[in-house]
């Protein structure tokens, strides 16, 4: 299974690829996730990242790969997909892994050094990372520490729904507007509640615009529909996962989710990452699912032996801000929070299970959300909606105020922030580290913000 | 625009495909939707149809339209894709229309007598229709009567939510479940409410299936992300409508919608029909949206001229039921429900230009559903859940009971129905009528309820 731990997570194995042996890089040898890279003068290729250095598979592949009946699909063509690599068995992914270590590990000769003329190799720089074609984009709603902050601001009395701790909520999200990271984001225009005393509703700029620090999982083989995906295949499923920044206008989003849930709150724009780390280099960083006493038994459906004792994935989530003035005055941007995935009440292979669990059909490259990942504690929270409210539903005693009262974030500018401004840059980064293993990254997630139309 | 009136909607045009000219037909040759037929050894094509007839569009382009600058898009290529017609401005469609109908109408040569080597057109029972591939797929809830039907279940004081008459409705729905008409639909399976006095949920088939009578809009040319459409612009980007049933699993759906809206409940099967019946074809069939006494105006981004005087559509939606015994028997559907698409609270074009106002980008083949198509009258309600209610707001004095109550159908074979039975076939048609011009039919939706897994 993708989990399982093996000899290419050995940290001891290096790389010719020397910026990949630095302690501090996302991408060591270890870690080799996908990605599309736009090549200057060719077309999108499937890639891998090592260090500070691009690998275009296709090429690999056919001079390397001949001689595997695994990777015989990856052999043939000059160019490979996303979705030839969906469609990967396990055990094909595996071998995959195996022989790009083989090929990169110090120990192996350099690319350079087998033929000078033929190109497996670029320099980060020389590439654009870009993003893949999302069929269907799902966002979850999996930390129950965010689901109860939020609840705590429009319901005090009763901030958890009684469903939240046995459906795995999620709604249908806009897969058109998912962008790369990079892209500006314009700040949406629409609709806001009648202010005091009105009856009517304004039309203008969003002035409550948020940042939600999630992460993606990428479906990768499908189910046909009507056959749901057994938990103990779930992960199975999955491709990797990526950064996921689910943009949010509070106050358009205020206004309209009732009954149907959020819609143009979200759909401007939901930013990913570029690099897809695969649930394989997740593995050491596995671990259980945080139960509190009292807390139920998943329905069957939802439960494995695997999953519940190591289901969850620790993930370190940080987001930073930049001003535009920041940046004028070259300011490094500020840590506004740090987060962990494995505080997620439900994990992917749960989201995943549950979603097909009706028979609705996932498909290769699909995007699933897991909802912004919060913690109990106030430099843990992954919004803005929550870093500046003052209440705290975990404190002892709690603290839970109505959602108005907000002491704003000070900038070393000495601007403030309740929301985001126009120029604001968001950078989101996850990684996770473990004694004993190598530090595996995502990379950057990036967006600013640019004025409404 | 696409809403013109000119001579191809004159009612005295007849075709020498002797079927179209039929006045019951759905497809006269003032209709000639648009759709995509797999033809037994050939690739799929896209084609309209007249008649008992189907023509392939890139035949015809190819031998008849090489003098038309318009459509030089259509003449090269040996097959067209539904997506190059999505490009079009409207001239372009237009001309297509009038071009068609100057081959079809009686006083052309019928195409044998051109050349009998050449296919340019097919028996409609030698062709399967088929669906596209549809990017991302939105729902509304544009029914002020749906939504006071159902709003009366769950809020007998207060059926309506303040923001109804300001927001057009919608969420994002799954569009890789989206089939053609005539697939089966399996009984989705999924969480339900915990019983009386019980605390865990349960999980098992649903109990509740319902289907719901709407019709889709399928967007044409799409805008760029953070580019909103002007209403005035949006029925432009519109390349037609077809029917669709979304299909919905009440039980499901009442236990998972909180706080974030429909999810598993909807996601398992939505059944469109596959002929787009162009807007130019609805054009003699506009009227002005209906409003009560005291309803708001509509803010200024959702206002136009011509939405005011002739947004709305008159289309007549019907729903037929077969259960297995039924068919099994010899006996006819029965229709359960006729509704009108012209007492939606709001519009094609308020919808479309809602769901780009904050610079969502559609794209083209993008299906939009207009909600549940309901009337003030019983025999209007297009939904199982509305039709056996026993309630009705719309009374004299209002009879508004809690959800509980429902008088079950009686089938002619003295079986009943409160909800869907497995073996049960939905059949919805709709079509236009109005003295002065030719009917203008969609044709059907089909979908049977296989039992769950």
């Amino acid at each position: 299974m993708p989990y399982d731990i093996d000899e290419t997570h050995d940290p001891e194995l290096e790389s010719w690829v020397e910026s990949a042996n630095d302690r501090e890089t996302d991408f060591p040898i270890q870690n080799l996730p996908f990605f599309i890279a736009q090549i200057p003068g060719y077309d999108q290729v499937l890639a891998t990242r090592i260090g500070d250095r691009v690998v275009n598979i296709a090429k690999v592949a056919a001079h390397y790969f001949g001689d595997s009946p695994a990777l015989q699909d990856l052999v043939g063509p000059t160019s490979v997909a996303l979705y030839d690599l969906c469609a990967f068995m396990t055990e094909q992914r595996r071998e995959l892994r195996q022989r790009l270590i083989a090929l990169l590990r110090s120990d192996a000769a350099p690319f350079e050094e087998v033929d000078e003329d033929y190109k497996f190799m670029y320099q980060v720089d020389e590439v654009t990372p870009v993003g893949w074609d999302i069929g269907d984009y799902t966002d979850f709603y999996a930390s129950v520490h965010h689901a109860t902050n939020v609840g705590s601001m429009f319901r005090p009395d009763n901030p958890l729904l009684p469903n939240y701790k046995h459906v795995p909520i999620g709604y249908h999200g806009r897969a058109s507007s998912v962008v790369a990271s990079g892209m500006e984001v314009r700040r949406p225009v629409g609709q806001q509640a009648p202010g005091d005393g009105e009856t009517q509703p304004t039309f203008g700029p969003c002035k409550l615009l948020d940042y939600e620090m999630e992460l993606g999982f990428i479906v990768g083989r499908g189910n046909e529909l009507g056959e749901p995906i057994d938990i103990n295949d779930a992960e199975d499923h999955l491709l990797g996962m990526c950064i996921l920044n689910d943009w949010s206008a509070r106050d358009l989003q205020k206004w309209e989710y009732q009954p149907l849930g959020p819609f143009l709150a979200k759909s401007f724009a939901s930013t990913i990452s570029p690099y897809i780390v695969t649930m394989e280099a997740l593995a050491p960083f596995r671990c259980a699912p945080e139960r509190a006493a009292g807390d139920p038994e998943p329905l069957p459906y939802l439960q494995s032996e695997y999953n519940r004792s190591h289901g969850a994935i620790d993930i370190q989530c940080e987001v930073f801000l930049a001003s535009a003035k920041m940046r004028e005055q070259g300011l490094d941007p500020i840590k506004l929070s740090r987060g962990n995935f494995r505080h997620m009440y439900w994990t992917v292979a749960q989201m995943l299970t549950h979603h097909a669990s009706n028979g609705c059909n996932m498909q290769p490259g699909d995007l699933l959300g897991s909802g912004t990942i919060s913690g109990t504690t106030r430099d843990s929270r992954g919004s803005l909606l929550e870093l500046t409210w003052d209440g705290d539903p975990f404190a002892e005693p709690p603290v839970v105020v109505p959602g108005t009262s907000r002491t704003p974030l000070k900038l070393p500018t000495g601007e403030e922030r309740k929301f985001l401004a126009d120029g604001d840059e968001v950078i989101m980064k996850a990684f996770c580290q473990r004694d004993g293993y190598r530090r595996i990254g995502f990379g950057e997630c990036r967006g600013i913000v640019t004025p409404a139309h």
